[in-house]
């Protein structure tokens, strides 16, 4: 027996996100259903983290045991030759035996798209927030260095999370508008761990201090009262990109 | 009576093209239905030109006549808020009561994109054509200069037009890596007009060079051929953009 770990890409805006859900098109069932078959063996597959109908993943890790003798050089070639176009295998190498996608990761980057624009694109309708206002990045990225360090994030978990140590730490945070395409403002975060919606959460707060209904220099108040209602509104699903995993 | 010409982009990985067809989704059928809700008025439309299957539009250009009294400037942002999300208007401004987009139109720019990458990539899937094998970029824009001018692009037409006179005069061309993505790899053409599937072939041709199936400096005897089984093979729809049209 021998533990590998696989990398993968996903669009995610035909998915009902990572797990597997009855009668649902989730990312596990059809990568599993597809190791599977490349195998030769139905093993239990472990993922980095749940993630929501409709995020997208630029690196998504997943942990198996298997007795199939395939060299994982070979993995992702074989995987990616019977995956659907909408995931892609890029990377896979051998781990310790007891290696847990999901309980051995250190860290995760996300990724948050803002498409702001006047007007629509039809490019980057499923993977970025439309927001037409104007965005002033330099200030987000100023009030954004206020998420930085060890807190309760509590005001920035959406119901429905049944845990209870709410306390991550943020080691990097930032705005910044992208110079190959600027009408695209990019928020990157990246911290030991996330609670539901966290991402989302802190980017729908920001996008609040830009338009005013929040005031500037508000997210450590906003952290001290661990009350969801006073972050902003959860920004949309489709912006989201799962970057980086840490192990 | 006006007449407008309205800029639209769209995502052609879910239409038929341009042209109104039978039980088919088209760019065309999906756009008229929404200009005729937002006129109360059934004009014909006129589109720049013919687009196949699975083609995109970051500008595509159609002029129509209209009684409706609505402010042209308020045109795009009322056609967009019943427009699938794959179709969004962006301009909109007055023209000579005899415009047709078509007709008038003097030259046209499209873009292709090839994901140069070992491994394939779903964000890119619809959106360029996947070429596994490395590509020496200075060296196919070498190469595409030899399309620049005014030649019979007979080799470069597939059959089923029924275009006759095949002459058409190439002011620009080039192939070049983007910075910001260096995976992707882009031919730019403006011409005079384009034949059926020219850009295509065009690019079919430079892959061959590529890959020693066709001698570098070949294409000036490929065009005098006027001999389609000459040129290269027609690259994949899903990595073709019309970029401007000139009028």
């Amino acid at each position: 027996m021998r533990t590998f770990l696989v990398k993968i890409k996903y669009d995610g805006s035909g998915f009902c996100g990572w797990q597997v859900q009855e009668e649902r098109r989730t990312v596990q069932a059809v990568f599993q259903q597809t190791l599977w078959d490349v195998l030769k063996e139905q093993v239990p597959v472990r993922g980095c983290s749940r993630t929501d109908s409709g995020v997208h993943a630029n690196e998504f890790c997943i942990s198996f045991r298997t007795s199939c003798a395939v060299p994982c050089e070979k993995l992702p070639l074989a995987l990616n030759a019977k995956l659907p176009p909408d995931i892609a295998a890029f990377d896979c190498y051998p781990v310790a035996d007891d290696f847990h996608a999901r309980y051995d990761c250190l860290g995760k980057q996300y990724r948050y798209l803002i498409l702001n624009a006047p007007l629509r694109d039809p490019f980057w309708h499923t993977r970025a927030l439309w927001y037409k206002y104007p965005l002033d990045e330099a200030f987000l990225n100023a009030q954004a260095q206020d998420y930085l360090g060890t807190h309760d994030f509590s005001a920035f978990c959406s119901a429905g999370s049944d845990v209870t140590d709410k306390v991550r730490t943020v080691s990097q945070c930032g705005v910044r508008r992208l110079t190959d395409d600027p009408r695209l403002v990019e928020f990157t975060v990246t911290a030991d761990g996330f609670l539901y919606n966290m991402v989302r959460i802190m980017v729908g707060t920001l996008l609040q201090m830009s338009a005013g209904k929040l005031p500037s220099g508000s997210i450590p108040d906003i952290i001290a009262s661990r009350n969801r209602e006073r972050a902003g509104a959860t920004a949309a699903a489709c912006g989201l990109y799962l970057n980086k995993v840490l192990y």
